[in-house]
């Protein structure tokens, strides 16, 4: 399996299509998912090309997983969250859309389940849960 | 949040309860799940206790993340899986059920759903599964 870099997280990085920006660092970017399941849905990339866990290198791994950390611990702090919940998917049938690596971050409250896949979100909405994010993450 | 040494894998990683083991090396340790969402659905944990992604180290989360890659890519190659998705629940809210930190691999076949979660597999067909993952793995 081979990387595309037509594909639109890579263009997100390239700056070519716009994102909700939520904490970058030298090795990692955190933007808002515009299909949410949840209120602060967000994905977590590599800024080098990488199609999913299947050919990453130890060294994306550990910059994506510690920035995952980091946003989820700021999602509970800054929402109130009670829980996150983490996916990751590879290859088509394992449920990936977009083929450059992303995790999910998912903030969950007591009694609320997932929305449906699929759903674009509210744009107000989700940048309203940005901001807090990124207050927390500042 | 603190850590409860009673906690089932902790249990397990103690062998004072059973479990049908894939893969260890000295930081991490992989078994089957079960309550298997698919065939060959593991988990792989650290040996060092930890609760969530929450409060892990980054010593802990990278040799998680390690043993999840070398699990995922077995499964592709010995169980002919199409794909791979991965799961990592924080908090009851978040999912969590077992208050060790856990990666859930789901090998994922093309037109195969996920079955519900809280049912019990069949153990034949776990170890089964479990076999050809050592095998892939040794």
């Amino acid at each position: 399996m081979s990387y595309d870099d037509q594909n639109i997280f890579a263009k997100i990085l390239r700056a070519e299509i716009p994102a909700t920006r939520v904490f970058e660092d030298d090795d990692t970017l955190c933007f808002m998912d515009i299909f949410p399941r949840a209120d602060g849905h967000c994905l977590v990339i590599p800024k080098t090309p990488c199609r999913n866990l299947l050919d990453a290198s130890p060294a994306q791994l550990a910059a994506v997983m510690a920035t995952t950390q980091k946003v989820a611990k700021a999602a509970m702090a800054a929402l109130q969250a009670d829980g996150i919940s983490v996916q990751q998917f590879n290859e088509g049938p394992g449920g990936q859309e977009v083929f450059h690596l992303h995790f999910h971050i998912l903030p969950r409250w007591s009694g609320v389940s997932l929305r449906p896949p699929g759903q674009p979100g509210n744009m107000t909405r989700i940048a309203e849960f940005a901001g807090k994010l990124r207050t927390a993450l500042g």
